[in-house]
């Protein structure tokens, strides 16, 4: 089967989300056994003028979410960004799985050359084609945000390894 | 144009190494008007059991090396992993980038169920079709080690933002 923009980016999306649920359950779980607040985590920043974890997360799953939605030509849903704990971050990452799981190939595949027009901080907008859309924002941005949310637990030395990122949990 | 494996591939990561030497030339710029030494920076680790900043952009760089290598059936140059200064590693991503520069997308089209055998860990292997490969090991790894690059030298004060990462130098 030949790549398209539905494979190219849909499944990427659901595995590492569905790998960040994993991610986080190994963090409350650390919190917990270590007797401390989550909000230590969930509140951490890697810099001063970095955003918190909460918001890694919620940005994490908005890109897909909304990316994925505008080149489909959908309406995104709407999320409120009140999660402040693990069990909140987790339901808002299955949402997104959840809207994820309507989308069609056929929604997606063939729009490479449609322009997308997207709003880049508060008053701008940019436009690309779709499939540098995809391949040179909505995918890095993604990583973006999931990888700086590994690195905060990690920094904070939850127990995480690269597979749990790459791969979920592991058996056995 | 319909997209491809190479196109999936090969342009994000030449698009995003290019991003991550303007990254580093941050970060050396940072060191000189700070005057310390910018080793600091190239041996710092998010945590004791991390790997440093050196070997994030060399794994950074082999990734799709290796991985478009793997993909295209041909044999990836080797680099030593002596990098221990901002040039030497800026070196490193140029010489990825060269090789990235001479696959052609005829060599890495029409891949897409190919059976890839790759090393994981010291003494197993994996084997994925290229597709899966590419868009869930390959990719999400590269976009690992950038990333976790880029934080290390968030989290030690360089001034660097997500446009750095995402779209490289800006104008005026």
């Amino acid at each position: 089967m030949a790549i398209t923009m539905y494979s190219a980016g849909v499944p990427t999306f659901q595995h590492t989300l569905r790998n960040l649920i994993h991610i986080l359950e190994k963090a409350e779980a650390f919190a917990q056994a270590r007797k401390f607040d989550p909000a230590v985590l969930t509140t951490y920043r890697l810099a001063p003028d970095m955003l918190p974890f909460t918001r890694q997360i919620q940005i994490a799953c908005d890109g897909p979410k909304n990316g994925v939605a505008r080149i489909c030509g959908l309406e995104a849903p709407k999320f409120d960004d009140g999660e402040t704990t693990f069990p909140e971050l987790k339901a808002r990452i299955q949402k997104t799985l959840d809207f994820l799981a309507t989308i069609t190939p056929e929604a997606m595949n063939g729009t490479e050359d449609k322009d997308i027009t997207f709003p880049v901080g508060r008053d701008t907008t940019r436009t690309m084609k779709a499939e540098a859309y995809l391949k040179h924002w909505v995918l890095p941005n993604f990583f973006f945000h999931v990888v700086t949310a590994y690195d905060i637990l990690r920094h904070n030395g939850v127990d995480l390894g690269k597979t749990d990122y790459l791969a979920g949990p592991q058996k056995g």
